[in-house]
């Protein structure tokens, strides 16, 4: 039977070269030649069977890429570059060494295609069910991270892509928004930013929770995506409540005193702290319903 | 009931400031200056409940300190300085904020003794055991890093502390060699260094593997634990077969050609590349069967 040790040699074999690494997975930590005068970011997200995917329905593939892809987004988030990424892997016992092979390259393929190597990390075997989590490694590159706390009043509250119904099948399969990022941190005077992970509801709270400020946006204005018209059929629930509050979109909310070259424009900043939605000419308070554990 | 977002809000309240982090939990990333110049060193380790810990047996903050512990070791077996650490917990629904909290108060205070900030990191609930993962970031600071690698024919090979029956308890409670670890890199010759994480034969293969050599170890020279002796009176297995593949002891395995300031002497690197064991004038094969998952 495969071992972990099998495995690890398998990855050591698969190892792509970087110009920042000098000693890759294989030792108890890699070495980063890091750049100098270079802001270093870092954070970590991970994908649990049975929240974030269904390992029954998704493959292995899949799956390495979510987890990679959530980690990615959160570079978007920020503006910043990818630079490498480490995993550990809790696998259920029995898997086998060809679903763990398949894990490691959908994790690969998904930072390949942001020229984030994964440059260590850990992996086991247990009587649990299979989990991933992934800490990633960026860099600035020129342009300062973006946080979530920078919103001014009377900036206007932009939205990337259409939102809602990920759940049919987008949450497994988004592209992490890094490009349109950069080109908005490059082009625009962007004050604060966020990628949609627990709804657009909640992730505009936290904006202006981090910058102390309040939101109005427009309900007629907010792009929803065909996915959220379908699963509104079936849940019984408005086109508009997907778009608001379903998680995992993975699209670019920020705000910006100016026209941005991408984005669609949902409402603006305001002074007075309150999240409201402007709708049928009425304006009420708009609570987060996304995205929330109970502890 | 508490939420993921009150336990974020009580997290972001515990911060300890530190001059490398500008800006620490609560964004999508943290963000840190590194020092110009200096190697970077990152990895990550987890502890999955069943495997690592009992959750029915260990308190929440003894899986937390574990959990921190096992990667300020990997940093040890490189004689490098942590320098933050960002965590992922995916928590068995229920567990409540109390159980979350002495988690991260158990990351917190093994990190602390290292001076070794919680910088980020993401906390879900699951239908899933308690699982913990940990990234590690650190620093040269002076010394270059240790690999595994680097033994040289002839080479002494040492170790710290005494090994075998850490299952009895000081698996749970172990301290990571950090200031031995940046002491002897200091002061002599350090040519390849592990932590003894699956046990002493196949931590010392893992040695001979990287560094394309064999070794010979002296029975009678290695440090017995007193728990490896309590252990053998219970598994019928000898003190001996306790300390070479019992794992968790988390000491320091070492080879240098000049005589250290720290360690106990049990053998020496040899070119043939096969591991032997010198017992009672008889030298034998000596297989790795310390800890490995099948997958």
């Amino acid at each position: 039977m495969a071992s972990e040790s099998d495995f690890l040699d398998w990855i050591r074999s698969q190892q792509a070269l970087s110009p920042l690494v000098s000693l890759a997975a294989g030792d108890d930590l890699a070495v980063l030649k890091w750049p100098v005068g270079e802001l270093l970011l870092v954070g970590a997200d991970q994908v649990l069977d049975g929240v974030h995917f269904d390992a029954s329905i998704h493959t292995p593939r899949q799956i390495g890429r979510k987890a990679m892809n959530r980690n990615l987004s959160d570079c978007a988030a920020m503006a910043c570059l990818p630079a490498a990424a480490i995993a550990t892997v809790a696998l259920p016992r029995g898997m086998g060494m060809e679903f763990a092979r398949e894990l490691y390259l959908g994790l690969r393929e998904a930072g390949d295609a942001f020229n984030c190597p994964i440059v260590g990390g850990d992996t086991a075997s247990w009587d649990g069910k299979l989990a991933l989590s992934v800490a990633i490694l960026a860099r600035a590159d020129g342009i300062h991270p973006i946080t979530r706390g920078g919103a001014k009043v009377n900036d206007s509250i932009y939205v990337t892509g259409a939102l809602g119904g990920s759940i049919l099948g987008r949450h497994m399969n988004f592209t992490p928004r890094i490009k349109e990022a950069r080109e908005l941190a490059k082009s625009s005077p962007i004050s604060a930013m966020i990628d949609i992970s627990d709804g657009l509801a909640r992730d505009l709270a936290r904006i202006c929770q981090m910058s102390n400020v309040g939101a109005v946006i427009d309900a007629v204005a907010i792009p929803i995506h065909a996915d959220a018209i379908t699963l509104s059929k079936k849940s019984g629930r408005s086109w508009l409540e997907h778009a608001l509050h379903d998680g995992e979109d993975h699209e670019l909310l920020f705000t910006c005193p100016t026209r941005p070259p991408v984005g669609t424009l949902i409402g603006h900043i305001t002074a007075d702290r309150s999240l409201l939605l402007h709708e049928n000419g009425k304006t009420t308070p708009l609570s987060p319903g996304g995205w929330d554990y109970a502890l």
